[in-house]
């Protein structure tokens, strides 16, 4: 199957298409952001973007970095914004590629904005966010009829860094029965200590899953009370989520899939299986 | 750009694949989707798959509708899981193809459970969910960092058809600052209520969203208060996903996609713009 044939819009010079890569997979690609990929001229990814991903940008397009990656020192956001609309004023074909979803605690709003208020066209191209297709990845429905008519995803830090101080955290502990955190790795001990804090038993399930949908995924299954401890023991490395929720026993029967890593976790931890 | 091109795993005689076909844009089909498309001999599919993405199955292979659609009785779950467990034995390549994420209020879990259980290989192919998906095709970004840092998907009925009564709508309300609502169209008066006696502003901004991504896609811009009569009033229409929060005012920058329906809306409802 071809995607030309599918009648997709055209990436227009002086465009910019906001675009998820979905959480690593190529295969959770959409049909828009291949084309987008095949079309681009200038594609501005995040760290968060697959190397095999950003493969399939078109042969001569400019590929421009634009997000944390190791220690090196991250492009403030408005001067994001300034390089999008710089670039599509160029007239170039111009993909701005995130990992996951665009829109979901990853700022695409904020882009989209300050693209509309420059007057510069744009489109938004959902893509597969980690709350969703890491899940399933890791053998864990995100919703099941048995264990929640409701999902709660919620950013692991603020853009300084903190703990989410705005959040009615016991509200939340009490209302969803299913918690996604997202970028939670850092915070993980204190995060746990406020939803137990806030009612959650201690031994609800837990599973902590590390760079979902790769070759390289691991995921770690705990309780709620070992989760910090045994993430740091396990050295689980961001990205991450971790879902919170009776949910996670699902993972015992539907584990399907099979990541080279999956045999690197330590046999006495509970993770493994896949 | 060819799929095939992409390395993709095999859609392979005895197998079944749980995959999601996203809201309706067939652009916002998966790599892995339109591959098990091209590659499925017999595809099972909800009512909610949009026709335009049926269109792509291979030539001759079985179509097979399981779900509601008008109305015509819908298969029991056990059924449509006894069905791909049959068309797996008998050596086809299935397709399961749901609207949405199979895994997000799409019982895609009790689907791969029942398919574990009978010792069927499976494998789950996350899709685009209405609720980022939908949102973003409103010109409504699911997250932003001045109004949300955690974002709450509820189911709008049971598989009974009531309101949800196992949920803490009180701890829901006051929790997570913006709520979206699956297959809710029915019970908005109900759940309106609920969520202002609960301590919701009657005029905090809401948004149904009506076959969203789809060239039928409308959206009526209102409040709490006033939605459930303005929605009977603007006929909105099933599959519908209803956002509640300050984040639907960005809608009034953002509404890039501009469906064929949006020209029908009624000029003075507060829906319209596209």
């Amino acid at each position: 199957m071809d995607i030309e044939d599918l009648d997709l819009p055209e990436l227009a010079p002086g465009w910019v298409w906001l675009a998820g890569a979905g959480p690593g997979d190529p295969g959770l690609l959409t049909a828009l952001a291949l084309r987008a990929l095949a079309q681009a001229d200038a594609v501005v990814y995040d760290a968060l973007v697959d190397g095999r991903v950003l493969a399939l940008a078109a042969k001569g397009a400019e590929l421009i970095h634009a997000g944390k990656r190791g220690g090196r020192p991250s492009p403030e956001q408005a001067d994001i914004s300034r390089r999008l609309v710089a670039l599509a004023r160029a007239g170039r074909r111009v993909l701005r590629l995130k990992g996951g979803d665009p829109c979901v605690f990853g700022r695409g709003g904020e882009e989209a904005l300050a693209l509309a208020r420059a007057g510069i066209p744009f489109r938004i191209v959902p893509g597969i966010t980690a709350g969703t297709g890491g899940l399933a990845y890791a053998g864990i429905p995100a919703t099941h009829r048995d264990t929640n008519a409701a999902l709660t995803f919620i950013t692991g830090h603020t853009a300084g860094g903190e703990v989410p101080a705005n959040l009615d955290w016991r509200a939340i502990a009490r209302g969803s029965p299913v918690l996604v955190i997202y970028m939670g790795l850092t915070h993980l001990g204190p995060i746990a200590e406020l939803l137990i804090d806030a009612g959650r038993p201690a031994e609800e399930p837990v599973a902590v899953i590390s760079h979902a949908t790769t070759p390289r995924q691991r995921v770690l299954e705990t309780t709620l009370a070992r989760v910090a401890a045994e993430a740091a023991a396990a050295a689980m490395e961001p990205p991450a989520v971790i879902v919170i929720g009776e949910n996670v026993r699902f993972r015992a029967e539907l584990a399907w899939f099979a990541a080279d890593a999956e045999a690197t976790v330590l046999p006495d931890l509970p993770a493994g299986g896949g």
